[in-house]
């Protein structure tokens, strides 16, 4: 099948393209960002001898022309006003950006106005741990943030047994590719580099988005506190949620019964740590209990699990492939 | 005053040589390890052309004959045998170890049995935000533990505004300093470096030491679980504590006036960074509200407010100087 | 074709297992260290969900009944032992020691009497950019140290053009895999974090290996001085050569000639950096020169190119395969 | 005695500051940078509790009438034309950019015009292991760039054993301050972290500074080819420099003569490393030697020895204080 990945110049995109490179169903057929001006090649240089194919100025005509599905790795606002077109032309969309994962009142009072209303009611929310059937029949994924991956995976489960008046909280930790390529301060390496700080306490836009998805499937308004912190590490998504328990449980069997068939994720048995799932799709989950205290510790690669490799099997699934062909499950990381 | 290190050969033995051997009133006479074998810049290169003397094995007759004040960089359970002698000796004592921090149970439950029953009681925590006064007249100084430290300086002030029934959670990250110098798979380059992750969730020693300070300087009991995480640092140290108010408050007003003579405290108007505080004896506190949720963030150098330097200011105070006498106030990293 | 893997335990055993798992042609089908104690997922808990197999205690006859390669991922003097007993029971050795790259002489000298006399004169140097006709046909590869391979691959084409007389420098800087998993102060975090220093210069085991080959494929004895530096990453490679030219080149087209035929080797228009072949089988090179001096510039991932992603192009080539089956071209790494 | 700091934003600015705010002899009466907007600890929040004055937009006649000498921490072509000034004025000025460094041809030919000609004459370079007379008795110190002075303290000594037409290599490694705080996408934290990668081989603007001072101290004109790479650390700068001997000498006896009036240099019998130096003055030095290849091997801390703790040590013997006062000879880094 062939694919186009719009948004080859950050590293969602890239790490899009090494993917499908390798991809033993998909054929990279287009490859654009928003100049067109290089090979892709001379983009990324790490992929000289890998893959050599012009850039594209993005136009969705061209796209169509091209390919059957295409990754949006675009900002959001941008790539709704893409995708819209893509779809009214049959092309399948895997949206990496915010635009089509919430409803639309919390998505404009995060966002902006939301330019595509027709098809927004149509997207499913790309976690095929809670929405595989639904993913295997639409034309348009949103592919959850990263934090929210990262967070849902280890929450939701849990949902039954909080209360909803006493907080959660969520100390959340990525590594600096998560804030993308755009130069700044807080990302240069002298600020970075043996450091660590929280940023957008209580603020991030990824706090409404747990709220929502923690609503609409686990059927409960919980009091959610996100704190995200940067680390010193490029990649990697580390997250301590907090809870309180309402009830005793068996933390480790909920977990179990919730993802006995989830190829991805596996619960372990000591703290997660972000090396072993960087590099990989999985989202490893640990916890622990503390009388009515529950700690939830969960490990994604946030520009794989929490981004491009999620989109990819999200891609796999809406073609009736393998959830995870293609889709990488080990990490030349020591 | 003459002043003996014991315990030259880890991380807070070298930090009290470097503040010492440049203090304007102590006087290093004596320092000891447990082999005294070489000179203090063989064991530490670093002191090579800033101070050259023998260490010695430790002697508590020659500490007495040669020093009025030593501070104690021991093992705990090590610590109290030489304390006692040094003690009765009639030579002040600061110990870094865990060995006079707790109560009599509380240490024995979490340690082992305790060896000095007779100087426990008299022994002041060193925690100069809360217990100057009583640090100006007693010869044993219990120096805190890092994470406490951190902690408590952030929790304190806001014990009364909480409920003694929903938990307090900790979400603390340490640089690796922090563990000795011991070697270990867990604290080797390759599992450290790119990584972050948990560990002995609501199981680390300096757990029961929080609990037990907030009842006696708060008088409330609280439910606090304790997560630390090791980080991809050398030093430095950033707590994240999340609590929930049983009542409406000005948080930032709570901490001006709990550390309105505190020379070490800063309060800061963003989220605090470990590279801000490392090198230094301060701790920077931030707060941030979200309904009844709040987010207090602390950073320390775990080395020095968190160990060593808390050790000088400690006997500073204790010898009628001035707390921030030969203290580092600022550090050469950018 | 069944292989087996010996010495799974180290990084080196690790990398074969993650790669061989996913390789079209291969098959696992035996795994041994030298306890045999465990499943290889709990060995290394990376590869949870990903392959699941007891390791082996290793025993010669148990591999030549399950496998007909092996891979040796052993210390030196271990593995000459045991590959001997599986070159007489039949089985193809890729060997990752020491064992068989030296001649008689310079092994004896650097290392320890060799115990497999009879087999080292039919092993053949594992660099395929210059032995590939010979790897085609032996039962036995000796796999290149990873320094070589760096420094071998950038100064082998410019050897006809240097002077026996002048010196050539070899700067070079390993990540810290390369050292391998034994606990030691040098590859303790706190030492390595923020620092970078030379070991052991004039006097690493891999300057005579060098030296011998240079001799061997450029049929001239230089004065090669080598000096390894450790730096503070977890895997990868550069090296910076420095020669003297004695006539002038363009050394760009002597590398292009040399390698037009080198899948895994790339001409590079800007410095290389470590970053780019790390998780990858690549060596880049980059060449600048000024006047007669000459600076050659090589980068590979010090454990594949440098050691395992080798093996596997080694064994691919031993068994008829093409060189780039199963080996990795791209890496999760932004 | 009153001095200013001139050039308050960048890090050297920084670190003037952090020295001289407890300097026992000279007192800060005037900061500038080139908008004079902020308060000093607002500008650099880790200054806060330790100093706090207003930073002022630089006018030279502010700084005659506030203090009696000057530092500069500006770009070059900006610092002369402020120099000239304020040496029209009478203060004295230590000035940490290339303007005054080197002889008018060479400063035009690799930087630009030179618009202040007459004071050039004047300048003495401000390497006190070699030009310590002459800094006593001049009004303008022109301070070495970091990689001239991490080489030359190393190179120096051994010039009169080497010989003209062999070339030297200095392969210099530098921690990501030396690039300064502009944002840029080679210092960004993605591309630094886990890397290491040249620069501007044989074209960086020191490699004129080296052959100049060479010359002049040594009496001779060497073909000296500088590498300098980026590595993944904030601060510290390691050069190892590789020389071919004429002659058999004892390289360490040669650096003991040399330096045994210097006290920040320090010789060393291991290779050195750049944790060691920072956060200080010092600079240590190693050498190995294997036939006629010699192995210089220094280390200095490019922000302090390298920049502004020279320029404290400096404008000391300038002011006639003793060389070390008020200079870091420790550093809070395990």
């Amino acid at each position: 099948m062939n694919v186009a990945i719009i948004g080859a110049t950050g590293y969602t995109g890239l790490e899009l393209v090494k993917m499908l490179v390798n991809h033993p169903k998909f054929n990279i057929t287009y490859i654009a960002n928003s100049t067109g001006e290089q090979r892709v090649d001379e983009l990324h240089p790490c992929l000289q001898n890998v893959i050599s194919m012009d850039v594209q100025k993005a136009q969705a005509k061209d796209v169509a022309e091209n390919a059957d599905l295409a990754f949006l790795a675009l900002p959001h606002q941008t790539s709704m006003g893409f995708a819209k077109e893509l779809l009214e032309l049959g092309v399948k969309v895997v949206d990496l950006s915010a635009d089509y994962r919430l409803e639309l009142e919390t998505y404009e009072k995060n966002y902006c106005a939301h330019e595509d209303k027709e098809h927004l009611p149509q997207a499913v929310y790309g976690l095929p741990e809670y929405y595989k059937e639904q993913i295997k029949t639409t034309n348009l994924v949103a592919n959850p943030g990263c934090y929210p991956t990262a967070t849902l995976l280890g929450l939701l489960p849990f949902v039954p047994y909080l209360d909803e008046n006493i907080p959660v909280f969520v100390d959340a930790k990525s590594g600096v590719s998560g804030a993308g390529k755009k130069l700044s301060e807080v990302t240069a390496f002298c600020n970075v580099n043996e450091n660590i700080f929280a940023y957008n306490p209580f603020k991030h836009r990824h706090m409404p988005e747990i709220i929502e998805k923690v609503k609409k499937l686990g059927n409960k308004e919980l009091n959610i506190n996100f704190v995200p912190h940067l680390i010193n590490a490029t990649r990697g998504m580390l997250v301590s949620t907090y809870v309180t328990l309402k009830e005793d449980i068996d933390p480790v069997e909920v977990l179990k019964n919730a993802y006995k068939d989830a190829p991805f994720v596996r619960i372990k048995d000591k703290p997660v740590d972000i090396k072993s799932t960087a590099g990989t799709n999985f989202c490893d989950i640990f916890v622990a209990k503390n009388g009515n205290a529950l700690f939830i510790n969960t490990a994604i690669d946030n520009l794989l699990k929490g981004a491009s490799s999620a989109a990819v099997a999200n891609a796999n699934i809406m073609c009736g492939f393998d959830e995870a062909l293609g889709v990488p499950n080990i990490a030349y990381v020591p």
